[in-house]
């Protein structure tokens, strides 16, 4: 699969579309492969979108990294904060203003990125003079949102008139556009603003669209095929999906529902596209109600099979520029009705604005129905971790042997693509699920690692090496860290590395009640680096898809609020990768994935759950100090290896050095 | 101490006033050394409070739980709620609908009292046939404030006409009546309710006040004495800590601040009372502004010594009852000048209604400075727990001896007589911090037990006994709970006492970086009992006052949002009391005080804490299985117990049963 553009990321500070990216591990689109990345000069750009925001009579203008389906990951054509900005990074927003009461042609004005942490070095350098940096977690500083706020109401304090900040409102959540408003409330409400006047203004027509195309070509709008899954992937059909999604969204006088997250649209129709790169998504809007179910996707896109499995289930199809003024039309009659629609938590502001009747919010059921994984699925996940796990051990058996016995140069992008190899041997295997993290030495330390191709590292041997990787099969989507040394580790990199071992152990091994939320669970898996005073920037868990994004809601396992807003739930999918990062020096993280099952066990009527792991790549025994585990946790890491032997083992020639590696590589350990 | 009323509980369901409660145990006012509680026939005291209801166009009256200060202990005068229900537990909330289409002279209409689990039983006991129960935390009944919002609603749709819900605005949290009016609003904009007119209407005169005397008399007013404390107690000057929450909460335009709880005001001014009991507090408010300081409190109960004390630091006395007036005036002033006040999220309603100017609203700066104990409240604190320690070795060795050598017959009320008899011989001891809870067998495991006098049990030696009791000590408060056996027991008791134990030391030994709240951690104390299946239904920890109340905000280590809201720091005093309980059987409970420190270490540039466990009294080594053990944990039970030898010993006789048993309860484990 080619590297391209792929963005993984938090969404920190983001529009709160997709509740829960705990990662903060990133490749960044615009560095991978490519020449680094250069300060771009906006002054013209920013000239010109002062002037747009004067026609549409704006003093803010707010540009958002996010699609009209609030993607995790976009498509080019979808990156106006970039184009306008500079700043290449996949998190963050600009806020550029305009002062109203300039003179000259062309106006004065204030502009603003806002960012978080692994990326204040990547936009320091990015961006030109015209932009400062609001570092997101500096509390020194305001947030975004305030600063945007305060800057509008000077404005509007120095003119003594109403001024407007200006959002496209197919760009940000409903949800977010009410807190933004009660930050405006709040700020308009101190005794000096009281004469301001300020208002959160929907632009319909994107700015950034308007004057793009003076400067450099947009980005096409991808198109790509879109599939129809077989049923033997996806274990639900589309009848018993939506029959399930009315049970969960229609109760009282809710009979309609918009789903407008991509992943959700191809999990409800069982389609796949690949429309973003790494996500086989595809461009579509549903909207569901009691009588009809219309998918907005063109036409032209669909195959005369998947053209009649949707007619099969009734389904409309209607063009996906349509659905804006569909959606008003359904909604006046549901107005008359005395009906409501459901609006999921990730629809956008655009959506609310064109429903016609009154509405409930509330986590999307389409996004809580999805990561509950129905049998097929679990059985998916299983196979596609099974043959990832083969994959990855030929190629960590392969890197050892190159590095070691035939003392072989390799260089990072070099093993990835080694890597990348071995998987696309594997059946059903379609591509990457995220741009691979292939880090030696200290650039395992940059959690947000960019490794360019010509420019990366040679793999030092007596380094600790990093590999965040995975894939994506017909029957299921991986993700696997795995953190190993091909020489000598020093005493702390053990030492580390078996905490974060020890945490990895505690969470996949341990039991919780119903009700629980990965907030209440994310110490377990970091009490041993703690203890030790170490820890690490990162969520610990993170939902994944059925072949779909390895990112997804509405659960995981981490300290942040995001991680709080939802219970674990028998059938989630989730990740367990604690790590451990020494600037300068190296990185550790252990990554699987975890199935979430009953447990059996029962107290005062509440059920307690627990995890089955289902990644099948041996630990480093090389950086395991027996020494810091209790026999338990010795125990558990033999079980596990024992079961990688037994069901790997027979995929290899027994004269071969992988039979070799695995066999070394999962012998039992012992105090 | 004289046994009388006291509510220790969770403020789960209530106004949030105060927002960390975790404790669910309780012991309950009306029952302790009383006869049983008896239902009370409201026919005659609804029918009056509908009467009033009418003149004052009430459709639906709120009756809480909390007085104006929103104290979780409150005083007889102020429990209205047990009043007018007949339900006499400490949690819940009753509200009365009044029939407005009702034709007859004594209007008809419902009534329902809402309290959490541990109060079901009770509830349905105490209430009469007017009553319903809504059982908090049931999914299948809608929430108190829902119910009382449809039935207004209803009401409104059935008479065509405006209608409120009426509730005393000193009782309710401003946050929580901002929080009620969401409420409203999503049910009224629901289709079917679009026609109806409800408003929250807040009701000046307390109804129950109004009928009460029509039945019994209503309680008087407490005004017990207050004191000044001396400095070697508190270690700050009235004037360091005004200056203090001065440089916390007097930020931009924000010039003034209420405070309103009454163990802030006690705190701020280094004032003890005992208006309520076990509370060492006295009725009052305070008004604090840049330019002046008022308390409200009667000069009447002032001595000389505290009246000079105030004037010193120039702080204004004026009535209590004119705390409202003052503050309006005050507002007004304040508003002239473009000046904010601070409303901390513990204020009353009423608190905002009287405040003329604008305001922000945050947590308590005072609450938030009380629980960060200076070196005198820490040494304090130790002083108090060791002195504690010593009452409590006693009370358990004399309890083995009188129990197993001479073969008495103890029970649990005598038992608990014992105990304070022994606190009493030590020096500054001022009171019980709340009603002991002194529990054989079964009654352990009602976590809201209440033993009765001549009805309470006889401790039976051959099963557990469960002592949860504390101390008011002029140099600190204590709280601490131990589960012992003084015969042999059952290998399940052994087990699950030391699952509890294991948690209890992995949290007192845990690190944690800064800016982690009390839900991050919680699971820590939870995961040996987890692994088998097994939890309690209370939260690990709550915050303990300096000489004050024995809960207090805004910390504690939990599952619940409460305990989320704000993040631990060095110098909270926490309990840690992780338990198990077996409905029939038995109650395992283990606690313990700790003060939060910085551990030295730090990563990133984030401090670690760590905890530092002053509770000393002997863990049971009898329920101890040293095989569930790790070496690390029975090396840390080794030296705590060494620790309360080394301290205590020579407190007692060589020769005495008290210092054999020290002796044996302090030895060595071994595995």
């Amino acid at each position: 699969m080619a590297r391209q553009i792929n963005i993984k990321r938090t969404n920190s500070g983001s529009f709160g579309g997709n509740s829960v990216r705990n990662s903060v591990y990133t490749i960044d689109a615009s560095s991978l492969c490519a020449p680094e990345a250069k300060e771009v000069n906006t002054v013209a750009r920013l000239g010109e979108l002062r002037k747009k925001m004067a026609e549409y009579n704006c003093a803010v203008y707010i540009i958002p990294s996010e699609d009209q389906h609030q993607s995790e990951y976009t498509a080019p054509i979808d990156q106006k904060r970039s184009f306008i900005s500079g700043f290449s990074g996949s998190a963050g927003v600009a806020i550029v203003t305009r002062d109203v009461s300039s003179l000259n042609d062309v106006p004065d004005g204030l502009a603003a990125l806002s960012t978080d942490g692994r990326y204040f070095n990547q936009a320091s350098n990015e961006l030109d003079f015209n932009w400062q940096l609001l570092k997101q977690g500096d509390k020194q500083q305001p947030t975004w949102e305030e600063w945007a706020v305060r800057q509008a109401i000077q404005q509007s304090l120095d003119c003594g008139d109403k001024v407007a900040i200006g959002v496209d409102p197919k760009l940000i959540t409903y949800s977010f556009y009410q807190k933004f408003s009660a930050t405006l409330k709040k700020e308009l409400q101190k005794p000096n603003n009281l004469k301001a006047q300020v208002e959160i203004l929907p632009v319909g027509t994107n700015l950034i669209d308007e004057i793009w195309e003076q400067f450099e070509s947009i980005p096409p709008k991808v198109e790509a095929t879109i599939t129809l899954l077989d049923e033997k992937y996806h274990g639900r059909s589309i009848k018993d999906k939506l029959d399930d999604v009315a049970k969960a969204a229609f109760v009282d006088d809710v009979e309609g529902i918009v789903v407008s997250a991509l992943d959700e649209v191809a999990w409800l129709l069982n389609l796949r596209g690949q429309d973003i790169e790494y996500n086989p998504v595809f461009f579509s809007f549903v909207i569901y109600t009691k009588s009809k179910t219309i998918v907005f996707v063109d036409d032209s896109r669909l195959s005369a099979e998947i053209a009649g499995a949707l007619k099969q289930n009734n389904i409309e199809i209607q063009p996906y520029d349509s659905f804006y003024s569909t959606l008003s039309t359904i909604s006046k009659d549901f107005s008359l009705n005395n009906k409501q629609f459901m609006v999921p938590n990730n629809a956008n502001w655009e959506i609310v604005r064109n429903l016609k009747c009154s509405f409930t919010q509330g986590l999307s059921p389409v996004e809580d129905l999805k990561s509950i994984k129905n049998k097929t699925e679990i059985d998916g996940a299983k196979s596609a971790h099974l043959k990832d796990g083969r994959a990855l051990i030929k190629f960590f058996a392969w890197l050892e042997e190159e590095l070691i016995e035939k003392t072989e140069l390799i260089d990072e992008i070099t093993a990835d693509d080694k890597l990348t190899e071995f998987r696309a041997q594997e059946e059903d295997f379609v591509g990457l699920s995220f741009a691979t993290i292939s880090a030696t030495g200290a650039n395992g330390a940059v959690i947000h690692y960019k490794p360019m191709k010509g420019s990366c590292s040679t793999i030092d041997p007596s380094k600790i090496y990093l590999n965040d990787s995975g894939s994506q099969f017909l029957d299921g989507t991986t993700d696997t860290t795995r953190t190993v040394h091909f020489g000598t580790p020093s005493a702390e990199e053990v030492r580390n590395y078996t905490l974060v071992l020890k945490g990895n152990i505690a969470l996949a091994t341990a039991k919780f009640p119903e009700n629980t939320t990965g907030n209440l669970i994310d110490s377990i898996a970091r009490q041993f680096l703690w203890k030790h005073g170490l820890d690490y920037g990162h969520g610990t868990s993170h939902g994944i898809g059925a072949y779909l994004n390895v990112h997804e809601g509405p659960i995981g396992i981490g300290p942040r609020p995001s991680a709080a807003a939802n219970t674990l739930k028998p059938g989630h999918l989730l990740s367990n990768e604690p790590g451990f990062y020494k600037d300068g020096e190296y990185g550790i993280r252990i990554e699987n994935v975890m199935i979430t099952k009953d447990s059996g066990l029962k107290y005062n009527g509440r059920s307690f759950y627990e995890f089955e792991t289902i990644t099948r790549v041996p630990y480093c025994r090389k950086l395991i100090d027996v020494n810091l585990l209790t026999e338990e946790e010795i125990n558990l890491i033999n079980t596990y290896h024992q079961t990688i032997w037994d069901e790997l083992n027979g995929s290899f020639e027994k004269s071969s050095y992988v039979y070799k590696w695995l066999r070394r590589e999962t012998a039992p350990l012992t105090k």
